[in-house]
Protein backbone atom coordinates (compact mmCIF):
# COMPACT_ATOMS: atom_id res chain seq x y z
CA UNK A 1 0.00 0.00 0.00
CA UNK A 2 1.16 3.69 -0.60
CA UNK A 3 2.73 5.10 2.43
CA UNK A 4 1.91 8.79 3.79
CA UNK A 5 4.66 11.24 2.74
CA UNK A 6 5.33 11.65 6.62
CA UNK A 7 5.98 7.83 6.58
CA UNK A 8 7.88 7.90 3.62
CA UNK A 9 10.15 10.81 4.49
CA UNK A 10 10.60 9.17 8.03
CA UNK A 11 11.96 5.59 6.43
CA UNK A 12 13.85 7.19 3.75
CA UNK A 13 15.56 9.01 6.60
CA UNK A 14 16.25 6.05 8.67
CA UNK A 15 17.54 4.06 6.27
CA UNK A 16 21.23 3.41 6.67
CA UNK A 17 21.61 3.04 2.73
CA UNK A 18 20.28 3.98 -0.77
CA UNK A 19 20.47 4.34 -4.12
CA UNK A 20 21.42 7.12 -6.30
CA UNK A 21 19.89 7.19 -9.98
CA UNK A 22 21.29 9.68 -12.36
CA UNK A 23 21.14 9.80 -16.27
CA UNK A 24 23.93 11.46 -19.02
CA UNK A 25 22.68 13.81 -21.46
CA UNK A 26 21.75 11.07 -23.69
CA UNK A 27 19.17 9.70 -20.94
CA UNK A 28 21.24 6.42 -19.94
CA UNK A 29 21.09 5.98 -16.41
CA UNK A 30 23.42 5.18 -13.85
CA UNK A 31 22.69 3.97 -10.53
CA UNK A 32 25.01 3.58 -7.45
CA UNK A 33 24.93 2.70 -3.74
CA UNK A 34 25.01 5.72 -1.32
CA UNK A 35 24.84 7.06 2.30
CA UNK A 36 22.99 9.92 2.78
CA UNK A 37 21.62 12.62 5.21
CA UNK A 38 18.08 14.36 5.23
CA UNK A 39 17.76 17.89 6.46
CA UNK A 40 14.41 19.14 5.35
CA UNK A 41 13.65 18.65 1.61
CA UNK A 42 17.23 17.79 1.01
CA UNK A 43 18.91 14.69 1.01
CA UNK A 44 22.94 14.68 0.83
CA UNK A 45 24.79 12.21 -0.48
CA UNK A 46 28.66 11.74 0.23
CA UNK A 47 31.15 10.88 -2.10
CA UNK A 48 33.55 8.46 -0.25
CA UNK A 49 34.95 6.57 -3.99
CA UNK A 50 38.31 7.62 -3.67
CA UNK A 51 39.23 6.27 -7.61
CA UNK A 52 42.74 4.71 -7.94
CA UNK A 53 42.31 6.02 -11.46
CA UNK A 54 41.15 9.03 -11.32
CA UNK A 55 42.77 12.51 -9.22
CA UNK A 56 39.27 14.32 -9.90
CA UNK A 57 36.32 12.77 -8.00
CA UNK A 58 34.51 15.14 -10.13
CA UNK A 59 35.05 12.89 -12.99
CA UNK A 60 33.03 10.26 -11.20
CA UNK A 61 30.17 9.07 -13.54
CA UNK A 62 27.43 10.04 -11.57
CA UNK A 63 28.79 14.12 -11.17
CA UNK A 64 29.27 14.28 -14.37
CA UNK A 65 26.16 12.96 -14.90
CA UNK A 66 24.86 15.33 -12.87
CA UNK A 67 26.60 18.15 -13.83
CA UNK A 68 25.02 17.23 -17.26
CA UNK A 69 20.91 16.58 -16.19
CA UNK A 70 20.78 17.52 -12.89
CA UNK A 71 17.38 15.72 -12.34
CA UNK A 72 18.16 12.40 -10.04
CA UNK A 73 16.28 9.41 -7.95
CA UNK A 74 17.11 8.63 -4.40
CA UNK A 75 15.76 4.73 -3.59
CA UNK A 76 15.64 3.44 -0.49
CA UNK A 77 14.35 -0.13 -0.06
CA UNK A 78 14.38 -2.93 2.64
CA UNK A 79 14.28 -6.44 0.73
CA UNK A 80 14.06 -10.01 2.74
CA UNK A 81 12.82 -13.11 1.57
CA UNK A 82 9.34 -12.61 3.46
CA UNK A 83 7.71 -10.19 1.30
CA UNK A 84 5.54 -8.66 4.14
CA UNK A 85 8.11 -6.49 5.20
CA UNK A 86 9.44 -4.93 1.60
CA UNK A 87 8.91 -1.25 1.37
CA UNK A 88 10.21 1.08 -0.48
CA UNK A 89 10.67 4.98 -0.74
CA UNK A 90 11.66 7.21 -3.99
CA UNK A 91 13.05 10.69 -3.25
CA UNK A 92 12.18 12.47 -6.99
CA UNK A 93 14.50 15.52 -7.41
CA UNK A 94 17.39 17.92 -8.29
CA UNK A 95 20.76 17.87 -7.16
CA UNK A 96 23.79 19.67 -7.41
CA UNK A 97 27.08 19.08 -6.35
CA UNK A 98 28.60 20.73 -3.10
CA UNK A 99 30.83 21.08 -1.00
CA UNK A 100 30.69 20.19 2.88
CA UNK A 101 31.85 23.81 3.39
CA UNK A 102 28.52 25.03 1.48
CA UNK A 103 26.28 22.77 2.93
CA UNK A 104 24.32 23.46 6.42
CA UNK A 105 25.71 23.53 9.87
CA UNK A 106 26.57 20.19 11.13
CA UNK A 107 26.50 17.85 7.69
CA UNK A 108 29.76 16.73 8.28
CA UNK A 109 28.76 15.62 11.78
CA UNK A 110 25.61 14.14 11.09
CA UNK A 111 28.16 12.20 8.45
CA UNK A 112 30.20 11.36 11.35
CA UNK A 113 27.41 10.43 13.79
CA UNK A 114 25.50 8.19 11.52
CA UNK A 115 28.48 5.76 10.23
CA UNK A 116 30.92 4.06 11.69
CA UNK A 117 32.97 4.29 9.27
CA UNK A 118 33.22 8.18 8.69
CA UNK A 119 33.69 8.25 12.34
CA UNK A 120 37.53 7.19 11.75
CA UNK A 121 37.64 8.66 8.08
CA UNK A 122 35.23 11.17 7.35
CA UNK A 123 33.98 11.59 3.48
CA UNK A 124 36.18 14.21 2.26
CA UNK A 125 34.91 14.62 -0.98
CA UNK A 126 32.02 16.30 -2.80
CA UNK A 127 28.90 15.98 -1.70
CA UNK A 128 25.65 15.88 -3.90
CA UNK A 129 22.63 18.31 -2.69
CA UNK A 130 19.23 17.15 -3.79
CA UNK A 131 16.67 18.94 -3.39
CA UNK A 132 13.66 16.75 -3.17
CA UNK A 133 10.45 18.12 -4.90
CA UNK A 134 8.27 14.96 -4.55
CA UNK A 135 8.48 11.58 -2.01
CA UNK A 136 6.50 8.28 -2.71
CA UNK A 137 6.54 5.38 -0.99
CA UNK A 138 5.14 1.81 -0.62
CA UNK A 139 4.47 -0.99 2.19
CA UNK A 140 3.25 -4.80 1.22
CA UNK A 141 2.06 -3.89 4.76
CA UNK A 142 1.97 -1.04 6.77
CA UNK A 143 2.84 -2.43 10.43
CA UNK B 1 38.69 -2.97 -5.36
CA UNK B 2 37.08 -3.79 -9.06
CA UNK B 3 35.97 -7.13 -9.80
CA UNK B 4 36.27 -9.22 -12.60
CA UNK B 5 33.67 -9.79 -14.72
CA UNK B 6 32.95 -13.50 -13.74
CA UNK B 7 32.91 -12.21 -9.75
CA UNK B 8 30.13 -9.68 -10.80
CA UNK B 9 27.93 -11.81 -12.21
CA UNK B 10 28.43 -14.68 -9.60
CA UNK B 11 27.64 -12.06 -7.56
CA UNK B 12 24.56 -10.63 -9.49
CA UNK B 13 22.95 -13.52 -10.29
CA UNK B 14 23.22 -14.54 -6.70
CA UNK B 15 21.72 -11.53 -4.78
CA UNK B 16 17.96 -11.98 -3.91
CA UNK B 17 17.55 -8.41 -5.12
CA UNK B 18 18.25 -5.47 -7.30
CA UNK B 19 17.54 -2.03 -8.31
CA UNK B 20 16.36 -1.27 -11.63
CA UNK B 21 17.26 2.48 -13.07
CA UNK B 22 15.64 3.52 -16.30
CA UNK B 23 15.03 7.33 -17.85
CA UNK B 24 12.58 8.78 -19.28
CA UNK B 25 11.82 10.58 -22.81
CA UNK B 26 13.36 13.72 -20.85
CA UNK B 27 16.13 11.88 -19.53
CA UNK B 28 14.66 11.72 -15.99
CA UNK B 29 16.06 8.97 -13.79
CA UNK B 30 13.60 6.20 -12.05
CA UNK B 31 14.70 3.72 -9.96
CA UNK B 32 12.69 1.00 -8.42
CA UNK B 33 13.32 -2.21 -5.92
CA UNK B 34 12.79 -5.69 -8.30
CA UNK B 35 13.78 -9.44 -8.32
CA UNK B 36 15.56 -11.19 -11.12
CA UNK B 37 17.04 -14.78 -13.20
CA UNK B 38 20.29 -14.29 -15.16
CA UNK B 39 20.33 -16.20 -18.11
CA UNK B 40 23.47 -15.67 -20.22
CA UNK B 41 23.82 -11.99 -20.69
CA UNK B 42 20.15 -11.46 -19.97
CA UNK B 43 18.21 -10.32 -17.04
CA UNK B 44 14.80 -10.79 -16.89
CA UNK B 45 13.13 -8.63 -13.84
CA UNK B 46 9.28 -9.89 -12.78
CA UNK B 47 6.60 -7.34 -12.33
CA UNK B 48 4.78 -7.84 -9.71
CA UNK B 49 2.55 -4.68 -9.15
CA UNK B 50 -0.85 -5.33 -9.01
CA UNK B 51 -1.81 -1.50 -9.23
CA UNK B 52 -5.11 -1.16 -7.64
CA UNK B 53 -5.63 2.11 -9.77
CA UNK B 54 -4.23 0.56 -13.05
CA UNK B 55 -5.86 -2.51 -14.69
CA UNK B 56 -3.12 -2.55 -18.04
CA UNK B 57 0.58 -2.97 -16.24
CA UNK B 58 2.04 -1.70 -19.15
CA UNK B 59 1.08 1.79 -17.54
CA UNK B 60 3.63 1.07 -15.09
CA UNK B 61 6.35 3.85 -15.07
CA UNK B 62 9.27 1.60 -15.34
CA UNK B 63 7.68 0.12 -18.72
CA UNK B 64 6.73 3.36 -19.82
CA UNK B 65 10.16 4.61 -19.39
CA UNK B 66 11.14 1.41 -21.46
CA UNK B 67 9.29 2.03 -24.62
CA UNK B 68 10.30 5.70 -24.63
CA UNK B 69 14.11 4.71 -23.92
CA UNK B 70 15.10 1.18 -23.33
CA UNK B 71 18.65 1.82 -21.75
CA UNK B 72 18.06 0.72 -18.47
CA UNK B 73 20.75 0.13 -15.62
CA UNK B 74 20.48 -2.95 -13.02
CA UNK B 75 21.90 -3.12 -9.48
CA UNK B 76 22.44 -5.41 -7.00
CA UNK B 77 24.23 -4.31 -3.82
CA UNK B 78 25.02 -5.36 -0.30
CA UNK B 79 24.88 -2.90 2.73
CA UNK B 80 26.06 -3.53 6.09
CA UNK B 81 27.08 -1.36 8.88
CA UNK B 82 31.02 -2.63 8.65
CA UNK B 83 32.07 -1.52 5.41
CA UNK B 84 34.40 -3.92 4.85
CA UNK B 85 31.87 -6.17 3.63
CA UNK B 86 30.28 -3.61 1.07
CA UNK B 87 30.18 -4.18 -2.57
CA UNK B 88 27.70 -4.06 -5.67
CA UNK B 89 27.35 -4.94 -9.05
CA UNK B 90 25.74 -3.15 -11.88
CA UNK B 91 24.73 -4.24 -15.56
CA UNK B 92 23.70 -1.80 -18.46
CA UNK B 93 22.14 -2.80 -21.45
CA UNK B 94 19.26 -2.25 -23.60
CA UNK B 95 16.08 -3.71 -22.18
CA UNK B 96 12.08 -4.90 -23.55
CA UNK B 97 8.89 -6.12 -22.48
CA UNK B 98 8.30 -9.21 -23.20
CA UNK B 99 5.47 -12.09 -22.09
CA UNK B 100 6.53 -15.33 -20.18
CA UNK B 101 5.85 -17.01 -23.19
CA UNK B 102 8.02 -15.44 -25.08
CA UNK B 103 11.10 -15.78 -22.06
CA UNK B 104 12.97 -18.62 -22.59
CA UNK B 105 12.20 -21.75 -21.49
CA UNK B 106 12.14 -22.74 -17.69
CA UNK B 107 11.75 -18.77 -16.71
CA UNK B 108 8.75 -18.74 -14.69
CA UNK B 109 9.94 -21.71 -12.98
CA UNK B 110 13.06 -20.08 -12.08
CA UNK B 111 11.05 -17.37 -10.10
CA UNK B 112 8.87 -19.84 -8.37
CA UNK B 113 12.25 -21.80 -7.23
CA UNK B 114 13.87 -18.59 -6.34
CA UNK B 115 11.29 -16.63 -4.10
CA UNK B 116 9.11 -18.09 -1.86
CA UNK B 117 6.84 -15.53 -2.54
CA UNK B 118 6.64 -16.71 -6.22
CA UNK B 119 5.63 -20.46 -5.31
CA UNK B 120 2.79 -19.07 -3.79
CA UNK B 121 1.76 -16.57 -5.89
CA UNK B 122 3.49 -16.77 -9.28
CA UNK B 123 4.57 -13.63 -11.57
CA UNK B 124 1.84 -13.19 -14.13
CA UNK B 125 3.08 -9.81 -15.78
CA UNK B 126 5.29 -8.79 -18.35
CA UNK B 127 8.91 -9.24 -17.78
CA UNK B 128 11.41 -6.81 -18.66
CA UNK B 129 14.17 -9.16 -20.68
CA UNK B 130 17.62 -6.99 -20.20
CA UNK B 131 20.04 -7.16 -22.51
CA UNK B 132 22.93 -6.84 -20.72
CA UNK B 133 26.03 -5.10 -22.56
CA UNK B 134 28.55 -4.59 -19.36
CA UNK B 135 28.80 -6.30 -16.29
CA UNK B 136 30.93 -4.18 -13.69
CA UNK B 137 31.35 -4.11 -9.59
CA UNK B 138 33.13 -3.18 -6.95
CA UNK B 139 34.16 -4.64 -3.25
CA UNK B 140 35.39 -3.01 -0.48
CA UNK B 141 37.30 -6.40 -0.01
CA UNK B 142 37.30 -9.34 -2.31
CA UNK B 143 37.53 -12.59 0.75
Amino acid sequence: MDLTEAEARRRFTESPSAVLATADADGRPHAVPVVHIVIGDHVYIAIDDKPKKMSDPLRLKRLRNIAANPQVCVLAEFYDEDWTYLWWVRADGIARVISFDDGPEGLLGAFHDRHPFHATQPPSGPVVDVEVTRWTGWAFSVL
